[in-house]
């Protein structure tokens, strides 16, 4: 029996006191308290989804709270708590508020954030046994609910823990690359995310194949001309739940071309894989166990502070290529022994136990409480396209697929496309500079294949009501008129804090 | 003025309520008292610094807690809660406890650990200024204090956030395969972490040329002569802090050759960087700022939550490849109009803010406080080695260079390598088993070129005084003369809990 605290010590300098041991709980309750109330008042300066002014105003705010960050001696816990962390809450654009809604940025819940914290106090590291006993535990259990979310009763399924789905893209690749005899080729749609085929390139893979989507949607056909006219093996990205508009592609008619052409398949889950925990949506994923390897982010639909991403494989034997021997983490007589050997499951070392946050969450909401917060999203997502339907000033692209909402003012048509598309901008970066709300942006191609830029609502936060989607589509008509009116053009919205 | 709060249905479902906005921080007060409570709870219950009884016996705590991770209907917040992080504390292996002395594991200051607790609720994402507008600076202002330390007042210098040296290596070979007319060729020594030659294959480059090291260090004459069996061009990798002993490479004659050369120079100073701190010790990494690239973890010497790596380069222009376009990311007409673009960056996208709880730590302690902090783990390193210098049953390899210690019992050496070398490992397995001290190991080419095991003390903890590592090396005595006297030999302490 050991004791890990010297209070002596820490009651003289608490910055340097630590988190851990019987006595760090007692320190960390005493700063979270100063961090808590300085991200409180923080949010109360803001006052709003996103701080007024544009870059400038925040960083100049950020550098009057810390002029040096690194001065030559400190300024002792409390007072930098509340400097750094008044000045973060007061600059931030916050996911938690209705009228910030343009990414893929969830609102994380209470119950994760608070989970979290005692992660980062005890600090397991996911590399070795005797850096996370229990943690090893808690991820093996996490690991194995999340591979039967995408694998219902599959038993040779598992998954890994990564930093997001660009992570999981990237090892999904790495493991088609080595499970192929020759070089293999990508083919994925135009709507795929930049991080599919930036993992082709960081692997040294040939040069990716690109299928252009109609409406947004990768077509089994176009997919099949495009493996017909590409060397293989083939790995093929489709996406379930693309980050412009919140499209499925169409995944049982994918993998059986996939199958046909003997390739692995990607799916690309990170956004839409949060309907696997509805009873009534998660039918629009259907045949996505049929994937070889599919990525899903919890910091989205999960609600989980960053980072929560995992790569579900149908196979646990897929991920061999990821062993790796090092003998102070993993030796053969330690592993001999019946010590877990965790190297293997990542591309990282030292590795943060994002399954912490995870499980609490779980345990919480059970599948059926994250279902329906699911489903209060994609429900605000319908509200929100049936106000804009309604409104005789704006427009709508399509009804929304999960929680993505596409539309532009009218006035925008009624311009030419370049001006059109200015004034999608400048209302986009007029409200974000004035403080008043955070919206998204996708540009879609027209009619005649040319593309238009749209105004993107990306619904994460389960707590929005139709009073607030009211509030932020006033505000968009208002902007939209105001800079129809304004003499000087349209395209300098962020210049211009009103 | 809007309101992210949604009080009342909060409080009929805490589970479900969100950690940003307005209210949200007296929501996250709340559940984190009830996880500080479960996390002091499990420390009480583990009683030491690791849990006794091994992998079985932990595994089985933590089912028991939490028999089902995903269940239809949630437990709630607070049971949620408790089950989890009660159980997490009881089966951690606890760097903050002075004999939890094996890895590159630091135990987290407590003031990082709530500064961190903020950055979980407000969740900034690094990808784009209108998900992060406050971060962004705070960033910039962070990775231009951690340049300034590599490189010392070199304008050019620039730094990016990263999960790790890791992550870190991997980017700066990407960095040097980019740079370079033709396939690149790492060259590095054998004791460099294994994520050095990880990230030559994971990049597709040639196969790795590994130089012997002598005592652990890399000698510039024998990098001289692989480089020149080695077709160009050439990235060097060299070690600040190598994983197994703590050796500085001797960075000034290194940089020479590479340079002769014309190689990309990537130290890797994961942990040596830690002096960077130190006024003391500083010199020790004498020549660093030659290096093209630098790998750095404020998560080791820096005692950072995970995660918290940085790679410094000598010249931001260097970090061109990173560059990449997204539009609902930074299109051309926002960061036309001032938004800054955060997607070259990074090779994540979505990316939690790990500057916020450095920049507080940095705040609070300032540079000669975290140089104090350095020294005092380097000086209990030397008190180590004058222990184990001054008992008869004990064997020190050589005097610590930073703040890894390496030794064996001497009865180790007086029976054959093998049988030693099990001595050595079962005195390992059996202090973790039983719960009382958490060592690391590092296998040491002998006098005749055959590795042998050694045991070895990481130590990072600042507040470990003389009379804990005592006890340490006391353990370790006790725990040699069991094994020695066992009859059935020596290799099984792993499966037997004493």
């Amino acid at each position: 029996m050991t004791s890990a605290a010297r209070p002596d010590r820490w009651q003289a300098d608490p910055a340097a006191g630590l988190a851990g041991g019987v006595d760090g709980p007692d320190l960390v309750r005493r700063l979270a308290g100063v961090a808590l109330d300085a991200a409180a008042t923080g949010a109360r300066d803001r006052g709003g989804p996103v701080p007024a002014g544009g870059p400038d105003a925040v960083a100049r705010a950020v550098r009057a709270a810390c002029p040096d960050v690194l001065p030559e001696e400190g300024a002792g816990a409390e007072a930098a708590l509340t400097a750094v962390l008044r000045a973060l809450a007061a600059g931030a654009a916050d996911p938690a508020d209705p009228l910030c809604a343009a990414h893929l940025h969830g609102p994380p819940l209470a119950v994760a954030a608070a989970a979290d914290l005692v992660a980062s106090m005890i600090n397991p590291s996911m590399d070795s046994w005797d850096q996370a006993p229990a943690a090893t535990e808690l991820e093996r259990l996490v690991t194995a609910a999340v591979a039967d979310l995408a694998y219902p009763g599959r038993p040779s399924a598992d998954a890994v823990v990564t930093t997001g789905a660009t992570e999981s893209n990237l090892v999904a690749l790495l493991l088609a690359r080595e499970r192929a005899a020759a070089p293999v080729h990508l083919v994925c749609s135009d709507e795929a995310h930049h991080s599919v085929p930036r993992a082709a390139w960081l692997l040294g893979l040939p040069t990716p194949v690109t299928v252009p989507t109609r409406d947004g949607r990768l077509r089994p056909d176009d997919l099949a001309a495009a493996l017909d006219r590409t060397s293989g093996p083939h790995v093929v990205a489709a996406t379930a739940g693309t980050t412009s508009r919140g499209i499925v592609d169409p995944l049982p008619a994918i993998a059986e071309v996939a199958a046909t052409y003997r390739a692995h398949l990607h799916v690309d889950a990170a956004y839409g894989g949060g309907v696997l925990f509805s009873d009534t949506r998660r039918g629009l994923l259907a045949g996505l166990d049929r994937a070889d390897t599919v990525a899903l982010d919890l910091h989205k639909l999960g609600w989980q502070p960053l980072a929560a991403g995992l790569l579900a494989v149908a196979d646990g034997t897929l991920l061999a290529p990821l062993a790796l021997r090092a003998d102070y983490l993993n030796a053969d007589d330690d592993t001999g022994a019946g010590l877990p050997d965790l190297l293997g499951r990542s591309l990282r070392t030292s590795r943060r136990p994002d399954v912490v946050k995870i499980a609490t969450t779980f345990l919480a909401l059970g599948r059926a409480g994250l279902g329906r917060l699911t489903d209060r999203c994609c429900a605000a997502a319908e509200d929100a396209a049936g106000q804009i339907d309604r409104r005789p000033g704006l427009r709508l692209l399509s009804r929304p697929e999960l929680s993505t909402v596409l539309f532009r003012p009218v006035a925008a048509d009624r311009l030419g496309d370049r001006t059109g598309d200015e004034l999608v901008a400048g209302i986009r970066r007029s409200l974000l500079s004035s403080g008043r709300a955070v919206l998204g942006r996708a540009t879609v191609p027209g009619p005649a294949g040319r593309g238009r830029l749209w105004l993107k609502l990306t619904l994460l936060n389960p707590h929005v009501t139709g009073a607030d989607l009211t509030r932020l589509l006033d505000l968009v008509e208002q902007a939209a008129d105001r800079l129809t009116r304004a003499p000087r053009g349209v395209a300098d919205g962020a210049s211009t804090a009103e």
